[in-house]
C-alpha cells in the first residue's frame, strides 16, 4: 500500500495553509484510488431554501481540521486505502434533467473506474443519479439517516425530481430494493397523513425518531443491519437528521433530532457491511455562518470513509 | 368541519412565498375560530436584554415551516379545530401598566368569543395579563416550563410589574392556584438563597432539572398531571427553558436546559387535559441571527396547538 | 381621494407589531389602487448564488421602517394614489419557463387592472415576463440602475432565460426599445471583451460607474430623461448597482458602485417621465445577516412610490 | 498637568488585556479631573427596535483601539487635560421618569465637580435630562449631528418623554435656545408633513442632507458655528446622523447618511467652541454584529474629546 | 466574613450597566482575597486558529449573567470565601517563553499570597506556567476535562510549548503525578495511532467520550475522585470537551462532546477534593459571534468557583 | 502566448464549483508563469487581533467572483501573461524570524524563477521578507496603501519584527529607498507625537487621508508616480486603507478610510510604472463574516494583476 494519498502533516504544514482539499489529501482521479471523494455542488431539487450548491466548498474548508486515526479503532483509512479528493461533478445549473444524467454518468464512470465513491452534496435529489451510476446490477440495500423520508410522488404541478422524491424515484427505477431500505431518524410534521403509506406499502422500514429514543442505537442498528444483510448497500446521510442546534445549515431543519454522537455511533456500526457509496448531503452554507454545518458534515464523512476504508480493507485494495 | 382554516398548501404555494402568517394561516377574527393563535409583541418587563418585542414576527417568519399532521399521532389539528392567525395585541411602548390592562382585555374578549387562545410572545410578563382576562371563574392550574420561578417580589426599586414576578402576581390576584401549580427545568444559581421560598411556601412544586434528569420524563409529567388534575389548566412555555444550544437568541439564557426532544416529548403528554390556552415566551430574535430559536419556538407552538386541538375535538368544535 | 389605503400609523401602532405587509399597508387587490405593490419570489434565473426567492419578505419585513411623507417635496404617496400590498405572485420553484408565464400573465392582469406596479424580487429575469405583461402597446423605454448589463446571450449550454439575459431577450421580442435603454453604473470585470457588443451594436447607452463619477448625477440623469424621452418607460432598479457596504446581500457584489445618497437622489430625478412600472430586484437575504440589503431596498421602493404617485397625480387618479 | 490619567500603553499592555474602560483611562470621580467620560445605559425612550442600553459596555470595548495623539493636529487630549472613566449612571429600567431625574442628579453632580461631561448612551431621550443638569446658567447653544429631528410632541397615546421627542421638551423647559440650535443630516420620510413646523416655527435651523451634500463640510459648518456662536453650547451625536452602512448597529437607520470621513470633519470644525458637553447616542449593539458602530461611536468620542480638551486647555485646567 | 467582596446586585444596578468585571465583582489583589479570578489573555500556543487573547474579555462580559446562589446546593460562593477580579497577566505577544515566565511568576505570587486561583484563558499551553507557579511541593495531581490529551510532544520543527503540549512538559518538569492524572471527554481523530502512547506509558488515565457515555456521570467521576485521592489537586477545563453546539468558539472544535448538563454535573462532584486552583482555557470570541461560548464558559467558571469556596470554607478563610 | 493559464470559464463551470484557487486559475509553480499569485497565511507579526493567518484561504474563496477582462481597458490579464496560483508559502506558526527566513528564500526563489509575484498576505510584516526575496539589486521605490505608517521601531519589550515596523526595517535593511517611498491614506490617532518622525526625517512622503480628500485622485496619484519614478518599484497595499464599511474585518479598522472607487482608481493610475510586485495584506476573516472584506481585496488583487499584466507586456512575455 502507498501512502502517497496522505492527508497533509498538520504539524508541518498549518491546517490554515493550502489549498482546501476534502480531507487536506491530494487532488487524483478515481482510477487512481480505492476511494473517490466527490463533490456535487448542486441544489436544483430544493423546494424551500436554496444553498446546498455551495456545501462541497465548505466540506472541503471545514475538513481541515480533521485528523488521520480513528481513535476507536486506532486505525486510519489513509492506511488501508488510496484515497483522493476527485473534484465535483459539473452540473448544469439551468437544466435539472440534464445535471441528472452528467451526475448519473460521473458516478457510472466512477464504478467503471473501481472506486467507491464518498459524496459530499448537494440536496439529496443526488442520490438518485449517483444510485442510477452505481446500482448496475440489480436493486440495492440502503441505509438512510434523515428527519424525512424524501419518498413524497411530487410537489408543485406535479414534478418527479426534488429533494421529497428521490427515493420513490429509486424504488420505481428497481435502483434500490424496499425490503432492504431502513429509514432512521425520521420526525416532523407531514403534509398529509398519507405522506408516509407509499414507504410503508412498500417495505421501507421508518423508525422514527422517538422509536429509536425508545430502542437505543445498538438496538435499532441492529434492526438496519440485518434489513440490508450482506449484499451491496448504499448509505445517504441527510445533515438535517442531526438536530439543527448541531447542524442548523440546512434548507429544511427539523427540531429534536441525532445528537452528533448519536450519529457517530451509529455510523461506527456499519462496519463490515457490503457498502458501495455513501453521501453526505444538504449542508447548506448560506445558512450555516459559524461553519458548524459544515464541519459537522466533515466528521461524519470521516466516519464513513473509516467504514469504506474497511470495506477496502476486507476486499483487499486494487 | 370546514377547512376553510388550512395552512397553505406547501406543494402549491412555496414557503418563501406570501405574507408570514403564523403557520400559513388565513387572518381571521377569535370568534371565527375554535383556537386564536395571538401575538403579543411586549418586552418592557424585561430586566437586562429586551428583545422579545419583535417575537411575534419573527415566530410567524419561522413558522412557515410548519405542515399539518402530527407525525406521531397521524392527526392534523386543522382537521379537528378551526384556527387562525389572529394578529397582534397592540401595546403601548411608553406604558407598562397600560400595556397591561390592553392586552388583558383582549384576553377577555378572546375568552368571551370562545377561542382557546395559543400565544407567542413576548415576554413572561405577558401571562399575567393573559391570566387576568382568561381565570375569570377561579384560579386555574398552571403548568410551566421554565429555567426560572417568575416568582419574585420586586426588582429595582420595587417594581412589582417584570418578567421575574408574573406568577407571584398570579397567585396574590387569585388567579393561579398554587397548589395546581408545577414549574419544570427551573436550574441556574439564583440571587438570594430564599428565592424559591415564595413558590415553596404556597405549594407551588418545583422540579428541577437535576430532578428532572433523575427521573425521566414519563415520571415528571405523570406527577405534573397529577398536580394539575382535570380543572381547567393554562400552559406556559418559556424557551429559556430549552437548552440555549437549542435557543439561544432569549434575554437570560441558563446553560443546561431541556433538549427539544424532551421539550416536544413533555407537551405531547399534555394531552387530554383541560388546557385553556397556552403561551410560548421570551424569543428574542435580536440575539438570535440564525433564527434557530423560532424554528424552535415555532414548532413548540405546533405542538402545543395540537394539544389545544384535541381539547377542541374532545370537547366539540362550536 | 380615499384615504384607506394608509400604512399604519407609527404613532399609534408600534413599528414592530403586525403582519410585515409592504409598507405596512393594507392588502388588496390590483383593480382597487392606483399603485399596487407585489412580490416575485424568483431566483431560478440565478448563476451562482442563489437566495433572492426570499426577497420580498424581507423587503416586507424592512419596509416597516418607511414613514408617509417625503422630506424633500413635503409630499405623500398616500395622498397622491391609492397604494396597497397586493402580495406575491406564486411562481412554480421548478420550472423556469412556466414560471416566466405565470409572471407575465399576472402583470398582464395588473396592467389590465389599471393599477402601476411597483415589484420587489426576485432576481433580475422577472423584469422580462414583467416587461412582456406590460410592453402590450409596443416597445417601452428602460432606465436601468445596475452593476451589470445583463444582455448576454446564453450560459451553461445555452440557457437563454437567466438573471443575466433579460434584456437582450426584451429587446429581442420587442418588448424594450434599445434607443429608449439607457444603463447607469455598470462596472466589474467581464467574461470577455465582447460582452458588451450586444448592447451597444442594439444603441443601448451604457455609463459605467467611471463616466458616472467624472460627470455627476445631475449631467447623468438630464441625458437619462433626454433618452427615454416622453414616451412610456419602465424602471428597473438592481440592487447590485448600489455598492456592496451598502447592499452586500445580493448574489453578485461588485465593489466601487453607487452610493445609497446618489442612488436616491438618480431616482427623484425620474419625476415627471412617464413611469409605466418599476422593479427593485436581486435582495438576497440569505448573504444580508444584517438586514441592510432589504432595508436599503426598502428605501428605494419608497422613492420609487413616489415617483410612481407623481404619474398617478399627473394623470389623475381613477 | 499630570499624566496620572493617560491611556494604558498599547505598547507594553496588549489592547485585549485588562478591563475595557473608555479610551484604556483609569476609573476615578468626575472632581478628579477636568473631563468626565460617563455611559448612560438608557433606552425606554425607544419607539422600536430597543438595545441602546447595551451601548455604553460596548463602546467601552471598541474603545480599546483608540490611541493618544490625534494625527491632524498632533495634539494629545490626555496631555491638554485630566480625563477619566466615571463610569455608568445607575438608571431604573423599570421606571422612565424616575431614570430621568437620577440622569440629571448625576450630571448636575458632574456641573457642580467642575468637569465636561462626555457621554455615551443610551438612546436619544438622554440629552434632555443632561442638559437639565448642566443648562443651569439659561438656555445654552446646540448642535446636533442626526438623521432625526426629534422635536416631535408626543407618541403612542401622548407619551411625551421618548428619543422622539427631547428637543422640543429641551427648548420648552428653557434648556436650549431654539435660535442658537442647528440640526445637521436631517433625512428620510417623516410621518407627517407638518413634522419638521414646531423646530422651524421656534427657529432651529435644519440642514438636510441634501443641503449638507450641495453646500459641503466647511460652508456648512462656519454656519453651524455662526448660529451657536461663543456662548455656552452642548453636542450631541446621534450616531444615526452617520451612514448606515458605517454605522448598522442603531434603532432607526435611515439610508443616506454622513460619511464618516464627514463626521470627523464636522467635529474637528467644532474647535474653539464654548462646548459645555458632549454626547454620542443611539449606538444598539444588539443589531451591531461586527462592532463597527461601536467602532464609529468610539472613534466620535475621541474626536469629541480632542474638542473638550481644546476648551479645557483653552480655559486652563483646574 | 466580610461581604464586600459581594457582586452588584442586579435588582438594584442591571446587568447591562457598569464595567464588567468577572461575576460582577470588586477590582481587587490577590491579597486581599481567598480566590482570585485571574483572566490569562494569551493565544501563542495556538496550531490554528487563535483568538483565545479575546477569551478573558469576553467571559467578564458574559459573566454579567451570573448570580450569587447555586441552586443546587443554596450555598454562595461569596459566603463562603472573599472573591475578585484580580485582573490580567499582561503578557508578551511577541515572545511566548517570556510570557511562560511570566505567567508562572504571577502565579507563584498568587501563591505566596495565599489565594486559590480561578484562571480565565488563553490557550491551553497557559496550565503549564500555572503549574509551574503553583507546584512548588511536589507533583500535584490533574483532573482535565477536554475533547484533545494536549501531551504530544513537539510540532512544526520541533516547538515544545503549544496547546497541544502542555502536559507532557508538566509530567517531564514534576509538576503532575501522571499516576494521579485522569482525562476525561477525549475525542476525535488524532494525527498519529501513538499520540497516547506517552500518556498511557506514563500512567494517566484516559476515559474516552465512548467510555463516559457508555459508564455514566457518577461512575467516572467517582473513578477520578479515586485517582487523584485527598492530595492536592489541579483541575482545567478547556471549553471544547463541551459539544461545540454548545460552544462552538473554539479553536479545534471536535463534535460529539459533553453536554452542559453533564459538564456541570461533573464539576459539582469535584467537591470535597483538595483542589488548588482552576482554569477554563481555549474559548475563542472570534469564532462565538453568539457569546453562547463565553456564557458556558463563564458558567462552568461560576461552578468552579463553587468548588474552590467549599475548599476555603473547609480550610477556614484566611 | 498560450492560454493554458486561464480561469475556468463560468458560462460553463458554475462559480460554486471547483476547488476554490486563485481566480480560478491552474495550480502551478512560478517558474511556468509570468505573474505567480501567492498566498503567505501568516499573523505572528499582529500586535491586536490575529486571524489574517486565514486570509489567503478567504481571498481564494471571494476570488472566484472575479472575471477575465478588465471592464475599463478591455484587456485581460490572461491575454497578456501567463498567471497560475502558486501556492501558499508554508511558515511555522511557532517561530517569527524562521518563518521570515522561509519567506524571503521562497521569493528569492520566485525572483529566480523570473515571475512577478502577486502576494496575498497575512499581516503586513510579511512585505519584509518578501523585499528581502525580491530587491537584491539594490533598494526599490514602494507604494504603499495604507491606514497607518508601519514605521514604528519595536514594540513589546522591544521586539522588532511586527506588523507595525515592517518598513522601518525595510529602510534600516537597504531594501526600500525612502527618497522613492510614498504612503496613502494614512490617518487615525498614534501612539505618541513623534511616531512620523523617523519616516518623515528619512523623506518618506506621507500623504494623509485628509490631504488625499482635499486634492484628489488624480493629483495625489502625479505626485505618487513622479515619487518612485521609472525604477523598479514595489507596491503594498494594506486592506486597512479602505474604510472599515467595505473591508470590516481586519485587524486595526480605522474609520474614514478610502472609499473602493477610490482604491480602484488609484491601483489603475499605477500603469506602465515598473512594478516588481505586490501585495494584498491584512484581510482576517474571522472578523469578516459577510466576506465582504475578502471579495474587496480579491478585487483589488485583480486591479493589481491587471497593473502586472501591463508589466509583463510591455517587457515581453518570457
Amino acid at each position: 500500500m502507498t501512502n502517497t494519498f496522505e492527508p497533509l502533516d498538520s504539524g508541518t504544514v498549518p491546517r490554515f495553509a493550502g489549498l482546501p482539499t476534502f480531507m487536506r489529501l491530494p487532488v487524483a482521479e478515481p482510477s487512481q484510488v480505492d476511494i473517490a471523494i466527490i463533490g456535487v455542488p448542486f441544489d436544483l431539487g430544493t423546494t424551500n431554501r436554496a444553498g446546498t450548491r455551495h456545501g462541497p466548498r465548505e466540506l472541503r474548508n471545514q475538513s481541515s481540521l480533521m485528523r488521520r486515526v480513528h481513535h476507536v479503532t486506532g486505525l486510519s483509512p489513509y492506511d488501508r486505502a488510496r484515497v483522493a479528493d476527485c473534484g465535483d461533478v459539473i452540473i448544469d445549473p439551468f437544466d435539472l434533467m440534464r445535471s441528472l444524467d452528467i451526475i448519473a454518468a460521473h458516478y457510472e464512470g466512477v464504478r467503471a473506474a473501481g472506486a467507491l465513491p464518498l459524496t459530499a452534496g448537494g440536496d439529496h435529489l443526488i442520490s438518485l443519479p449517483i444510485l442510477r451510476g452505481l446500482a448496475k446490477d440489480g436493486p440495492v440495500g440502503l441505509i438512510q439517516f434523515d428527519a424525512h423520508s424524501d419518498t413524497y410522488d411530487t410537489f408543485f404541478n406535479g414534478s418527479r425530481y426534488t429533494h421529497g422524491t428521490p427515493f420513490r424515484r429509486a424504488i420505481e427505477e428497481g435502483l434500490v430494493d424496499p425490503k432492504r431500505f431502513v429509514q432512521i431518524g425520521l420526525r416532523g410534521a407531514i403534509s398529509n397523513a398519507s405522506n408516509y403509506d407509499y414507504a410503508r406499502d412498500m417495505g421501507v422500514r421508518i423508525i422514527f425518531i422517538e422509536e429509536f429514543m425508545a430502542r437505543g442505537i445498538e438496538d435499532v442498528m441492529a434492526e438496519a443491519r440485518a434489513i440490508v444483510g450482506a449484499a451491496p448497500t448504499y448509505v445517504t446521510f441527510d445533515i438535517d437528521g442531526i438536530d439543527p442546534s448541531q447542524a442548523p445549515g440546512t434548507g429544511t431543519p427539523e427540531i429534536g433530532g441525532f445528537s452528533t454522537r448519536e450519529a457517530q455511533a451509529m455510523v461506527r456500526r456499519l462496519d463490515g457491511l457490503d457498502i458501495i457509496g455513501a453521501d453526505l448531503v444538504e449542508v447548506a452554507p448560506p445558512f450555516d455562518p459559524s461553519g458548524l454545518t459544515a464541519l459537522t458534515g466533515a466528521t461524519i464523512m470521516f466516519e464513513l470513509l473509516c467504514v469504506l476504508a474497511g470495506v477496502v480493507a476486507k476486499k483487499g485494495a486494487r
